[in-house]
């Protein structure tokens, strides 16, 4: 073990870096030792970065976004239409949402999804506030932009129900064949509901 | 691009952490919400980690190895055979040859491979001290535990070259089958040498 070549900061270092996600025992060690090589390019600016989140990053008691204020700065952006809120399940698909300039408007991340089986339940789920974000601001449209599995749908299934006695329109993103993709490689649901859901050309 | 949805600090982590190796933009972004999820558990230990190996870490003048002390564990450690020194590349494969238990001996890490097209020189390698450790501490026998790659092989003959002089006995490791291997799957030159250097059974 390398504790006894290198002492018990070197392995604790590895510890932590091996529980991130990508990161196994042997890519945490590569990923110490190159640290330790570039200390003052890389180590210390992370240490410095992770300090500041530490210190500073907050959850918007709003939408569930992280950052350094609250409310955060999607909430605070006057540029976005406030009458549509997007319902995602993590911030991950909130940032992948912004990358893609999909739309200018404000959120509302669950922190999860409904999953009965592992015990997670609408109470775990940021839902208390949602229906009192949908009157108090005037929202006109919700967007589920829940992932396309099971535990996803059952979701927006909830949420829907959630909000049928609210004078709100509620949608779903699209199904279809991705920007890119090939036809001959995509499931028959995927095809199906492409199919289905057609535009005009 | 997540900076105008979560602000510079994150952004800033997001990239510290895109460098280490192992992880791409998508995977920082996802080790980056992980570390803020899990603020107490994780975060908040990884910066202290990082800053004790920043104050704390050195490197051993004596072998080239990464520890808190100098001279470093290793070359403390009076168990060990002081008459025997193993020539790696990087700290990693000292690492490796520990977690091998595969000797108790001393080491002397180069911090890379002689590579003229890469502009690698001898001066540019720890190989100032090793004829004096040789001299000094009455090495009998030098292990050359480098890779076996053509620049690894480059400096294998190097410091042989540089022994010359020496009364001490020159070894690398063994070519071969790795154990758990397969002869279908070897390549020709590991099959050719494993056979050369047949053993007794």
């Amino acid at each position: 073990m390398a504790e006894q070549v290198a002492g018990p900061e070197i392995q604790r270092l590895i510890q932590l870096l091996a529980r991130l996600p990508g990161l196994g025992p042997r890519s945490a060690r590569r990923a110490a030792l190159h640290l330790i090589r570039k200390r003052d390019e890389l180590l210390g600016p992370l240490a410095d970065a992770l300090q500041v989140a530490r210190e500073r990053i907050i959850t918007c008691t709003a939408c569930g976004n992280v950052d350094t204020r609250d409310p955060c700065s999607v909430c605070c952006d006057a540029r976005r239409d406030a009458g549509v809120l997007v319902v995602v399940e993590t911030v991950a698909d909130l940032w992948a949402l912004e990358r893609a300039a999909a739309i200018r408007a404000r959120y509302h991340v669950l922190g999860g999804t409904l999953s009965p089986l592992d015990g997670v339940g609408p109470k775990d789920l940021n839902l208390s506030t949602l229906v009192e974000r949908v009157e108090r601001d005037g929202v006109r449209e919700v967007i589920l932009a829940v992932n396309a599995t099971v535990d996803g749908q059952t979701t927006a299934h909830y949420v829907t129900d959630l909000l049928a006695g609210q004078k709100v329109r509620v949608t779903r993103l699209a199904h279809g064949v991705p920007v890119g993709g090939e036809l001959d490689y995509l499931d028959d649901g995927t095809l199906a509901a492409a199919m289905r859901q057609r535009t005009d050309f």
